[in-house]
């Protein structure tokens, strides 16, 4: 008998039959033994129905009386969800009982709208497990210290399920998904592209943020911190397939150094097209330039992701970096108008079709010459890389969008990741 | 400047326009001064909507453990419109701030489904209507002594108004609704009723239970407990009426005694056809048969509301009651099979086709030969009284429903109600 987190997202929820067959699927796991939490999101497009409500009343909820109230309103989808999964149990004959956020409760700070978890009380949920309850908890939401409500942010309900296994210290917390676990790479560009039995989790850090969505990128974070085992798995296997091969399914993402010894260098190759270049060109060279650049543009809410400032020439330099590709226009704009006469640079040049392709796995800790097996890979197809960064486990380069398939498929086939890994 | 609560019901907040009209009318009664304090209901057809999909899962909950989840459901429609009016009020420039029944907390019972409020503790709402705030609180729900979330049964908002009222002595309590008023009768029957502009609690009691679905009979009860000054009034008014033509409107219920000294013998009458008729003959006439006939009714969950039992003959008697004319065949089956055979009765007969008229009025106490007077016009009117009950402040009768609208207007003109009161 183990303590099992579950957590099903708003497809899984989307519908009362779609609700019974996640209970089906809860009611194996609890036949099986284990005590059992689950966390699922609202039912597919409630949350935004409900922030649609919201925004024809106000259209810019900013001030923070305003926001406390979208999360109040937002906050009921996960409710009723919970409510429903714990009656779709209780008609097959397992005992359940649903909480909010803020019965648990899951305290957060009080970052409307995008509230990080600061402890969680686990009492009243050992109670109820040792009473033979399975307990439903509401994803996405907690309350803070002034007794609010809070939401976590979009996707915040991996987030809650993770934090709730920390808390518990659970066995295992299984992320039912739309995607069958982590591959190598996107199977849609590279069909051979293979499904990983486990990750490390710095491995899925990177390949989270790089855009591989399969998991929110602070439930990771938080696995990590909290070192909690945690699996992708699919939701649309069949919820009566045995218990014993569900729960092998999808893919681990561990945390032992250790098992990461027999493994390929390289984990899996990420990319994404969503991203615009921008290069700020004859940058005068001096303390607080790169300030004086994004600065604004951080203050005009524009995240910027890779940046790259080479050595200069004769005072002057060149800056470079990436916004997503919606906010390129609104950067060169603020740029040409605002920042380059204020900073006195020569030129402002960007370009909207590129891609970032990254080649992530945590041998490359103690493995050399990967980042240049990359570079003659791409050289030898004839592919000019524009930009370049790299981290411990990481290496990417920015390309011009069009080689991104052909660059992706020779990246995977020369990093081995067609082959079977060695066992383990 | 005075504390005011607000109610308004599901058609009131049924869209986002409308709730736009909501916050304008509020923000009238904000701009004249006046500490305001809302409990809306949730948008109509929300609860039906809500409930609907739980009973898709669990088509009978009737344990503790299903209704505790109904009630968590059913709970988050006045959760989303309290968030919605707040942002309403707030796009409208006035500071306003959204509770649910746990937070403020409204302390109820633990009987899910129907829980009674037990506590309302005000710190928190004081706090924000001395710092300026409309604070707007759920109908409807509240929390138990363990943390569940609890509902007040259908129209519990009118109650969770009323309530919250009597725990912060407002001035007076408005509630909203889609008629204007309480009126002598219903004007559908009777063209000439006239809407009184006062009614006493006790005859507004008498008038709700019998048939005139103004206010939820227990927020009537709670406005009489705490002597709230309550006031039921038009929400299709236009919000921008002038402010004092809007606080005299409506029907105001009031608890001072003196104020009836000039008032009408008879406030209004009461009707209702929703109810059939049983009589069991030659009923032994011995002690403890009155609960052999009415206990295994009662525990059929069927509900009793005239009981007449005359006296006896020949130590036989015949007892009579009626039902809701939807429990009828039930009831019959019920006697038939189960207790006439036990108790020793003759015969049973039953029937649906009556309606049941009363006049209503604290004037009554005091003011011999009412009855008299209600028998009188409908003798004179050549309709036979089938069954006849008193109490201080009501007589009703049971007809032949075809003499319903006929009993009604000789009545209401027997005793002069379209002629105006006397001012006051």
């Amino acid at each position: 008998m183990a303590l099992i987190v579950h957590k099903y997202g708003g497809t899984s929820m989307g519908s009362t039959e779609r609700i019974r067959s996640v209970a089906q699927r809860v009611a194996k796991w609890v036949h099986a033994g284990h005590q059992m939490v689950v966390v699922p999101s609202a039912m597919s497009g409630e949350t935004n129905r409900l922030l649609g409500l919201a925004k024809e009343l106000m259209p810019n909820a900013t001030t923070p009386e305003a926001m406390r109230e979208l999360d109040a309103i937002a906050a009921t989808g996960e409710q009723v969800s919970v409510g429903l999964l714990a009656l779709a149990l209780q008609a097959q004959g397992v005992s359940a009982v649903s909480y909010g956020g803020w019965q648990v409760p899951l305290e957060t700070d009080s970052a409307f709208t995008k509230a990080r978890i600061t402890r969680i009380d686990d009492r009243r949920v050992r109670a109820d497990l040792a009473a033979g309850r399975v307990v439903i908890i509401t994803g996405f939401q907690g309350i803070d210290a002034e007794g609010n409500v809070t939401t976590l942010g979009r996707g915040g309900s991996d987030t809650s399920a993770v934090a709730v296994a920390a808390a518990l210290k659970a066995a295992e917390c299984l992320i039912y998904t739309d995607v069958d676990g982590v591959y190598t790479t996107d199977p849609r560009i590279v069909p051979e592209a293979r499904r990983l039995s486990t990750i490390s989790f710095e491995e899925m850090l990177e390949m989270a943020s790089l855009g591989s969505k399969v998991l929110q990128i602070r439930s990771v974070e938080f696995a990590g911190k909290y070192r909690v085992p945690t699996r992708v798995l699919s939701s649309f296997t069949p919820h009566d397939i045995p218990i014993d091969e569900e729960a092998v399914s999808g893919t681990l993402i561990t945390f032992e150094e250790d098992e990461k010894m027999e493994q390929a260098v390289v984990a899996g190759i990420a990319f994404n097209r969503d991203e615009a270049k921008i290069s700020v060109i004859g940058v005068p060279d001096r303390p607080g330039i790169a300030y004086a650049l994004l600065g604004p543009v951080a203050e005009a809410n524009i995240d910027v992701d890779v940046i790259i400032q080479n050595v200069s020439h004769d005072g002057r330099t060149d800056f470079s970096f990436t916004v997503h590709r919606n906010d390129y226009a609104r950067t060169m704009e603020l740029l040409k108008a605002k920042i380059l006469p204020a900073v006195g640079a020569a030129d402002v040049r960007g370009d909207a079709r590129i891609c970032k392709v990254s080649i992530v796995g945590i041998g490359m800790k103690s493995h050399v010459g990967v980042a240049a097996r990359m570079f003659q890979t791409l050289s030898s197809e004839g592919i000019n890389i524009q930009m370049i960064t790299t981290s411990e486990i990481k290496t990417s380069v920015v390309l011009d969008e069009k080689y991104m398939e052909l660059a992706v498929r020779a990246l995977h086939k020369a990093f081995g990741l067609e082959e079977p890994k060695a066992a383990g």
